[in-house]
């Protein structure tokens, strides 16, 4: 089959990849949809040692396993859990030990012809949410994650740092609580895709450090010192960003303005496609650019060009 | 009076010092126990940019105030709030932006033949605890503040990292909830100085990570990096230590295991007398000189000396 492999840091579109190998356990599924993450960019920089099969956004069918699940339109979770182990036991899935994770951890991912996937991970996509829409759900869980926990109410002010992909949908996911969401991004142009459900400002004129809750989603280097910076004593810094490398960080203020910082990862998936389903969120704004699969190299490409927000690709467009 | 002054820096002993000047909201006391806290060391080499009387560690009598504190036995708070923000209003004084901190943020403390300490901020101290006892009361409080900021039950295997001054009074206080309380430290000494209270050791040899909550209270640039080592995901990290430097950090491992970060300072003073009063915590046996106040010089040099604990000071000694 074709896939897109990284291999030591290189990123290539093999013609015949080997066909993944299904066991009772597994479904295999033809992703219809998938969508390039940041979390793509870095495994390609050297993040997780990763090699094979990239991709974890995807919406797909089913077309070997189960025959309940045969032809059904569905997501995933990403975290493929041992489903034995006392994490597991708890429904902690995404902090299994033995754990692999599609695209990112030992297990192949989904920027190929077909990908097998447990089917413990498999969800339904409802017939309302289009494939456009359903690619979202993973990194749309990631942001419904922060409600997982933190208490957001309607009297909450909460800031979002970062106006990219992840910055905008954990603004609109904050927003479903009904709290006053203000998102901090350089770029107008992004800001005003959500502009209609959160306040989006260029330059922070805030004073007095107004904020209950400041969610990180900057994804640079500078981004929890700003955060720490935004947020009121006994206020909650929400970690989004995968800052790998080691950086200079004073966390005095965190111990003196009794601050807490909350890491914050994967999320409920079946959250996410209740949002979609019922219009909480608009995902639709997030699209740049589409591509044949074919193209997948010149899609991320753009996918790391400055400024460009959720680049998709499509086996074939029509 | 005689009072200890950090001056750019350097720190002298003062003969004739202007006497502390009291209103009708203050009371005079005179210090009859003081103790030498690592935040004085770290005052002293240019931390939160601190001129005038040092200390805030203390217990004492007043001697001028309010007819119904005359001669009482006394320790602080050593916040002193405004008492008319918001913060103050919701009972938060230790976060009220105009607060000034005794011996800290531009207010005198108490290495000093007499201090002048707002009214609110007093608390008598029980007969049946000692000065040596009571000088501890402003540590214990800090200590105490874990148990207000994260929930701890027997259940739950708490990692104290660091043998030091805070470090010992950190793991009694979180002994006192029946929880399995390890510490962590390079000295034997050190260690067996609680040993009937908590489980000492000097070679981490846990494996898979099985602290639900770990306190970082090493007050070196590593903690932070092994207190994350040592947390299970969805733990807990109590960051104590105020190491104000900026050093190189990874904070990827936050957000892949969820971390909770908690940042920690000053704690219930009430609740630190109580412990004290009722025998809960051992604090005797954190002393290691006692200097009278003619000798701070020489005191503070013992109290910078590594491997020492608690250095107190008293106006003489009988």
């Amino acid at each position: 089959m074709r896939a897109l492999i990284v291999d030591s840091g290189q990123l290539r579109l093999e013609k015949h990849y080997p066909d993944p190998v299904v066991d009772e356990t597994t479904a295999l599924v033809q992703p219809t949809c998938m969508g390039i993450c940041d979390t793509d960019l870095q495994l390609l920089r050297g993040y997780m040692d990763f090699s094979g099969v990239l991709g974890h956004e995807f919406v797909g069918v089913v077309c070997q396993g189960p025959e309940e699940w045969l032809g059904k339109r569905v997501v995933a979770d990403i975290n493929f859990a041992c489903q034995a182990c006392d994490w597991c036991a708890r429904g902690q899935q995404h902090h299994c030990p033995q754990r692999t994770v599609m695209g990112i951890l030992n297990a192949n991912g989904v920027f190929a012809e077909s990908v097998a996937i447990p089917v413990s991970n498999l969800l339904a996509v409802p017939d309302s949410v289009s494939d456009d829409q359903a690619v979202f759900t993973e990194p749309l869980a990631a942001a419904f994650e922060i409600l997982e926990q933190v208490s957001i109410g309607k009297t909450e002010r909460v800031l979002v740092l970062g106006d990219g992909k992840l910055g905008l949908l954990c603004a609109q996911a904050v927003a479903t609580t009904g709290a006053s969401v203000t998102v901090w991004g350089h770029h107008q142009s992004k800001l005003d895709r959500i502009a209609d459900r959160v306040h989006g400002v260029i330059s922070p004129d805030w004073e007095g450090r107004p904020f209950d809750v400041v969610v990180e989603a900057t994804g640079t280097r500078e981004g929890l010192q700003s955060a720490i910076a935004s947020v009121r004593p006994k206020g909650t810094v929400v970690l989004k960003s995968t800052v790998a490398d080691a950086h200079q960080l004073s966390l005095a203020p965190i111990v003196i303005d009794e601050i807490l910082l909350v890491g914050s990862r994967c999320g409920p998936f079946q959250r996410a496609l209740q949002a979609l389903d019922h219009g909480e969120v608009d995902v639709n704004c997030l699209v740049d650019y589409i591509f044949e699969f074919d193209q997948a190299i010149e899609a991320f490409e753009h996918a790391g060009r400055r400024g460009v927000l959720k680049v998709l690709l499509k086996p074939e467009l029509k």
